[in-house]
């Protein structure tokens, strides 16, 4: 288990990272991890992601979303995930899960039209996921957007618990983006490159 | 307040920031932001936007446009956008304001075809735009190039004062660019990344 | 003959320039060079390629694919490229092999449909492909993938062997990417260079 | 006048930039620029551009194309460019020429079909170009692409000399590329990425 200063660092470099593929702009998106205490370190919302430093980050109960320890400059406040974040990690064991507003998958959320979801198949890049083969059909969750970020908790719940989504590790959201997880930050980023590329060629395809 | 050499610099690391995003490329579009005077701190035309240094910029005197200070450097001449920048300031409380000439904004004003506007919706990235919300319909003027800037200045007023766009916080110019505006800089920064993105997911569904 | 540290520096540096281009995401992709001994350097499998470090190489035994030398580092394991890298150095004398998972090679694999080639010509990039010119209609296999990789060297070698491919440096798998050679490493990065952009100029001119 | 050796710099850096945006990758394209003595800096050919170094140019006598000063790199030969570069030189008193292999600039050739030019309007970046408004409809050559690039000279001289190009600081090749010049390094970084801008946008129209 890295520490826990390591774990601040490393969310930092991966929005920074994030940020570079236009899958975070203008505040948008988020981050979270477990650290080794077993508490959610989440980001703060409606700043700059690309700006976070390690010394920025809540430790978020995860049975109660309540905060143990804020960070020391006040006038940050808690990402709108908080509630999703930790749904991701009670119902799927997640240790970190990232938020994306790229533009791939509001694209990739619109291929569903009046459907509850998307089938992402024939692609190698789909072995990138946890678990799942290139001879899978990938079915991942698509919900309706709500006013507020965490009015979309139920959806995620319900999606999460959904038998015929027990193979993903992303639930997309109409006209907003995506939530992607993985057992640690680093399982994440991969998670996070393989799922936008897999936007991006079924939403490529969808046009030729 | 920040201080002026500081919004000199964040001044110059926005440009260079927006030429990496390919708004400001080819010497085009600008930059301004008030300083702790109240006065227009300007950038200047027909240079290359990445290489402006902080010593760079004009001090314009808001209400009549003059210049207050001209940089050392005799060579530069003030941008072309002073009078527009100066609407927004005047008509709207702008502490910033960026001109862009991203290929993005030209394609989304060809949006509105024989329409003075558009209307951009159902996108969550919305919500980056002071006070507007993801079920808002967001529309946006868009006014006719003209052969000289500083033409543009009738149009852009009425745009301003025109009840129907009291909630935008951009002008797209046909064929030319857009006009985005907010409190200060790192507003400034925020809108810019969240309209760009609106008008690339805009044009992206219409030609779905 | 550059020292096997050089060559190991140098595939590093073109895993990152790679990652940056994104052809390599998401742990995908991979690469090798042969050594000063004529065994080959193989990167491992698994990990994210733009943090592959000098010291993460397998040298492996080109005549049977046997590891010579491991890693110091006990948790990684050698590419599964193995079998069809050391194809390609003993069907084309090549020096060094890139396996990329770009998007590009997938759609430029689509515009294969049921035929088992694609032709790339009208394009004065071909003479960056060691002996075509721009005059040649250059035809590159496109293989069906396979559950596992190593599964591909079946086909791999078939195509390397037919005579209608006898100009490529390259092989493009469906669904899947593109294994791209040439002489050295620095060759690869040319070669690699120049097949993305005929891919991207193929599927854009197929879209036009 | 800048010294000789800030004229190596600014070439390199310029290359370096021409890299990262796509417009010389796999060895493609090449730049030029008159020294202090009137002889022309002519970057070698068939080395990845990225890398040139200050001492890797050709000195050229502009008049004949003779060198008057070789790298001291042996292996290193002149660019393929050199007649084509000197005839802008010479029919436009151009100070500099870049050659570009970028994708937008091959398929805004392709929208030239069988005429032998291609029409740019309605743009405000047409004022990027030297003496050419936002009213004007810009005319670029388009010539026909031969198997080895010096062939190019007689189309080029060609086109410099037609008075329907007048206006025009770049040539375009079908299937190619494009080459573009201006009175000094500087000016052909901004008329490049104005060029590269408007055949972007113009292909984007087209495909709308």
């Amino acid at each position: 288990m890295p520490s826990e200063n390591d774990t601040r660092d490393l969310l930092c470099r991966l929005l920074q990272a994030f940020y570079g593929r236009n899958w975070v702009s203008g505040t948008g998106g988020g981050i979270c991890a477990l650290n080794d205490e077993g508490h959610m370190l989440l980001a703060p919302t409606g700043v700059h992601k690309e700006l976070v430093q390690p010394d920025h980050f809540f430790t978020i109960d995860v049975r109660d979303g309540s905060v143990v320890r804020p960070p020391k400059d006040e006038t940050l406040r808690p990402s709108e995930c908080n509630s999703i974040f930790r749904a991701a990690i009670v119902e799927r064991g997640a240790g970190s899960v990232m938020h994306s507003h790229a533009l791939s998958s509001v694209l990739a959320a619109d291929l569903a039209e009046d459907r509850d979801h998307i089938a992402i198949k024939d692609l190698e890049m789909l072995k990138g996921i946890r678990g799942v083969t290139n001879r899978d059909v990938h079915v991942l969750p698509v919900i309706t957007n709500t006013p507020r970020e965490f009015e979309l908790t139920d959806q995620v719940e319900a999606a999460l618990k959904d038998e015929r989504y027990a193979a993903a590790c992303a639930i997309l959201v109409r006209d907003h983006g995506a939530y992607i997880w993985g057992a640690d930050p680093m399982e994440v980023k991969r998670h996070a490159e393989v799922y936008h590329f897999l936007f991006e060629a079924t939403v490529a395809r969808a046009r030729s």
